[in-house]
């Protein structure tokens, strides 16, 4: 057996202040990473929470601005919410999965199945705006990448992620909405275990648990949108995030 | 802002050799940590993969002792499975949740809902034994957590894990089974955001989000079905993995 190590490590990046439209992401979490004392590598992954992608890429809207249909009205009304996010959670969605009890669990156009299509007002300027995910996180994910490279010469692969909440269990994770750099699943099928006996469904969503060390390490109350994993052997390639949505006639737990 | 980093660590914990039934887990894996250059901490979280467990209390079943209902002889024949693997899911199921196309999703007498009730042949002993989870993986967790307690004087954290399949997403990712020492949810409700505003809905499956963590690190091909997780603030208090069970009831992605 070998004695080598195997590890890795996560490291928080934290970002003083707020992230603005049309900032330079990148620019924004490379200072962060220095006041940070995160000195990036190549092969690190870069976990970065949508918020301050979505905040970055203008998707903030006012409130006030939105007009809500009759039917998010009546049903806000009966669940005490606001209307105005029902009505932004609709138009974020390309079709509604479940409606019950004041919760509205959505697909959204990417595919991500959540509550209110990702949308959010816990966070953010005090309620009065809400902030949509990414128009398409792994475009998001590519560019971020390739900032980084140009402007460090550092290539890193980068997870963006949003929490959800999940089927069967109690809670949220961090779930991967968009991935650059590297495949988000893990394929050992065909592979041998020591035994020599061929694993046969090993897929591993590793975008996914990657997405949850940002989960860990990156709370809300401590303004660290972003971490650094480090020492991860990554599946190699060029992967997109929306390999991670299953079709819906292999899903069976629908 | 603080300089101050904010980082984790995630040790791999290799064992050599097959575990068996009566073994003492807590040696085995002290003397893998041993071998591994891992040297127990206070405060370490220690995400053991449930395999081991369930080998240690003697969850193998010899396949050749099953005998398959005719229900699950016709089910296996029709999509080319082992009946008495099938038969063993049901067994060790409460309810069948979904039944399709050759998969078997069940809820176990615990509550988790996954493919074949958590039974396992893919790497056990060449095909000849199943693998079922263990009896009561909170007891497991807490009895490893005692007994390392007891042999080295340190108090960790443990979680047991399992790779489960997700409804909506591609790929598996562990998730805990079994919790001792912490608690499997950080409740941030109630608590308030850097702009004042208060959480509404989190609650961060941080014990699922560690059982990930293994996914990363413990790879099935690697013979290191454990990790410590090194500087992560969990939520302390005695909790279950079974919290993270949700009431049918308040499962609106059912």
């Amino acid at each position: 057996m070998s004695r080598t190590k195997t590890e890795f490590r996560a490291l928080a990046v934290r970002v003083r202040g707020e992230v603005r439209a049309g900032d330079n992401l990148a620019k924004v979490l490379l200072r962060g990473m220095e006041e940070s004392e995160v000195t990036l590598q190549a092969g690190d992954v870069l976990v970065v929470k949508h918020k301050v992608v979505s905040k970055a890429e203008g998707r903030l809207v006012k409130l006030e601005t939105v007009r809500p249909s009759a039917a998010s009205r009546t049903w806000a009304k009966r669940y005490d919410l606001d209307a105005r996010v029902t009505e932004l959670a609709l138009r974020e969605s390309k079709r509604v999965v479940r409606r019950k009890r004041g919760v509205l669990i959505t697909e959204t156009r990417h595919g991500w199945v959540c509550a209110n299509s990702g949308v959010d007002v816990s966070n953010v300027d005090g309620g009065t705006h809400a902030l949509l995910l990414p128009e398409d996180a792994d475009q998001s994910a590519a560019k971020l990448r390739r900032d980084i490279k140009r402007l460090t010469g550092i290539a890193v692969a980068v997870i963006i992620s949003d929490s959800f909440g999940r089927a069967w269990r109690e809670g949220l994770t961090e779930a991967a909405i968009g991935v650059a750099g590297m495949k988000p699943l893990d394929d050992l099928r065909g592979r041998r275990d020591p035994h020599g006996y061929r694993l046969r469904v090993s897929l591993e969503a590793v975008a996914d648990e990657l997405a949850g060390v940002a989960g860990l390490l990156c709370g809300k109350l401590k303004q660290t949108p972003a971490c650094v994993v480090r020492g991860f052997a990554y599946p190699a390639g060029q992967g997109r995030a929306t390999e991670l949505v299953r079709a819906a006639a292999f899903d069976l737990f629908r």
